[in-house]
């Protein structure tokens, strides 16, 4: 079997982390595994597979023979290396929000749109842990019938901010039921027995960052540059799991039992919709998976050709890290590495 | 100055505890005061203004002399003694569900239509907690121009099941950092570093009692028939606060600027929408106090005529306690009692 190089940039953090283990689990053929980070975290060991790995300072001169960079850096450590990778002879996927609206890269969710990969000019794009986790549950719901509007509101896990978001969370209600007081350091405002409906900076219109790419991305992502999204997004005291209240309007009408049916077959999605038996997608019962959980699916009461509906799915995993995994396994199989 | 012997039924509960406090901290102006509860707590003591009340066992015969009954109490129990009191001449202001839909009671949020009291006939229900929150945060934006239709997710405190409410997201917070087992009593699930999307029983369209709330209750109040919700209700882990993410259609549009401009001048409600400096209503700035917080006024970016906004208010207070007194309170201003 054929092996491949694969380096993971930001190999410290929440999502760098999850990537290697995602790696493991899915048994994806490397061969040689580069660790790279800041600095910082140079000389660290990692242990995986029953192997030390020693995390090596990322610089220009790290993807020799690489390749599949997994970039999850930040946007500016991105921009910085990801050509220096795609020079080097490497195809990297990057988690960052740095190149996803970029032409010629693909922004690719393997069970939507697996084929965009094959457009590559080096750098494919992973889009952001909200999309990935609507656009899932949504695809054959679009397939069936074209969704023309979206109205989204989340519920969006610290991990989002990664490990100081989950550190953050512990750190304020501990010192809150010792009487300490709250720090706050990573989001605008304490987070711990609250909601903030801020992710990200705001625009001139007065939409977030993270609101954005729900339409952007989406109209990438499912072709469909008229695609109008509507979308809050908001921060709750959960750890791992995004969740999300979406409304969409379709062409044409789709019941919720034709609704329920599409997604009980679709790819990467399990439906649990019996709500009389208090069966529904929760943050709790979605974590440490892949799975993008549907539930709450109901016709929308105010208007016609419009359904109502409610997802979960693990944001370090299928938002972010696992969605990477397999675009490289796309890649592999489509022979493009 | 004219007084009004008050009962509270219901009085050892979260609402009825804080109908209490509002009683005090609005002088309204009671003479008699009488503390109904269960037997199980009669007889319990209860210092108010100075003095010792002894909770009493509300029964048919509790409201001889009494003028105006809050009614803090669920429904069977209203159900049981509001008609009596009634009967005794006292005009219940009903906080439970069990007559809000009755077309000879009034549905009453006294910024919104103060002017319905006047045609009760011994009751007068106090709306839904998500509904009067909405609704004060809405109303101005419906006289300036017609809400057509809503759609709204939820992000509802535990305080909302009362007591036990806090009591188990507290337990729970307690017991997870402490490794010990989880016990769910209160909520379908476990609450702590969740979301929950359910909220009362499901209909046989897939919505939740509360859910139907805001369509129902939010016609009676708005007097607009053809009113359409698409509600999400979502419980959180927060203590006291809920928090609304609205769309709006109206019949007009309504600028983000105008918006602004009728919400700072909006009764009852505080315009905080300054999102480039970090703030915007959240549940810990809108706890203990009476206003509603509206913030993050957009303009929906997805289709014309329609407006985003985010609101956040006390469940228990002005979603609760607070608008109770303030009916009673317009009773005296119009000498209906």
């Amino acid at each position: 079997m054929k092996k491949y190089n694969v380096a993971i940039l930001g190999a410290t953090g929440a999502v760098g982390q999850e990537m290697l283990k995602v790696l493991g689990e899915r048994n994806f053929p490397y061969g040689e595994l580069k660790l790279l980070a800041s600095k910082r975290s140079a000389g660290e060991e990692v242990e995986f597979q029953g192997k030390k790995f020693v995390i090596e300072e990322a610089t220009e001169n790290s993807f020799e023979n690489i390749n599949v960079v997994l970039c999850a850096a930040e946007n500016y450590i991105s921009e910085a290396l990801s050509p220096a990778a795609v020079k080097a002879g490497a195809v990297v996927i990057d988690n960052s929000s740095a190149f996803r609206l970029n032409d010629d890269v693909p922004l690719v969710v393997p069970e939507v749109n697996p084929e965009d990969v094959k457009n590559h000019k080096g750098i494919i794009a992973n889009p952001n842990c909200s999309t990935i986790i609507a656009l899932t549950a949504l695809n054959e719901l679009n397939k069936y019938a074209k969704i023309n509007r979206m109205v989204v509101s989340t519920f969006q896990a610290v991990s989002g901010a990664g490990v100081n978001g989950i550190k953050e969370l512990d750190q304020q209600i501990s010192d809150i039921n010792s009487g300490k007081t709250v720090e706050i350091k990573t989001f605008a405002h304490q987070i711990a027995y609250n909601v903030i409906p801020q992710i990200g900076d705001f625009d001139e219109m007065g939409y977030s960052q993270e609101e954005m790419k729900m339409q952007n991305e989406g109209r990438k992502i499912f072709h469909n540059p008229d695609l109008k999204v509507n979308c809050t997004c908001v921060r709750v005291p959960v750890y791992r799991s995004h969740s999300e209240s979406i409304t969409i309007e379709t062409e044409k009408e789709i019941t919720p039992e034709k609704a329920r049916e599409l997604l009980a077959n679709a790819d990467g999605v399990k439906l649990v919709d019996d709500p009389a038996s208090k069966k529904y997608p929760m943050p709790l019962d979605t974590s440490n998976q892949d799975l993008i959980y549907v539930g709450r699916v109901r016709k929308d009461i105010s208007q016609d050709n419009s359904l109502v509906l409610w997802c979960c799915g693990d944001q370090v995993r299928k938002g972010a890290a696992t969605n990477a995994v397999q675009i490289a396994e796309v890649l592999v199989k489509e022979n493009l590495i």
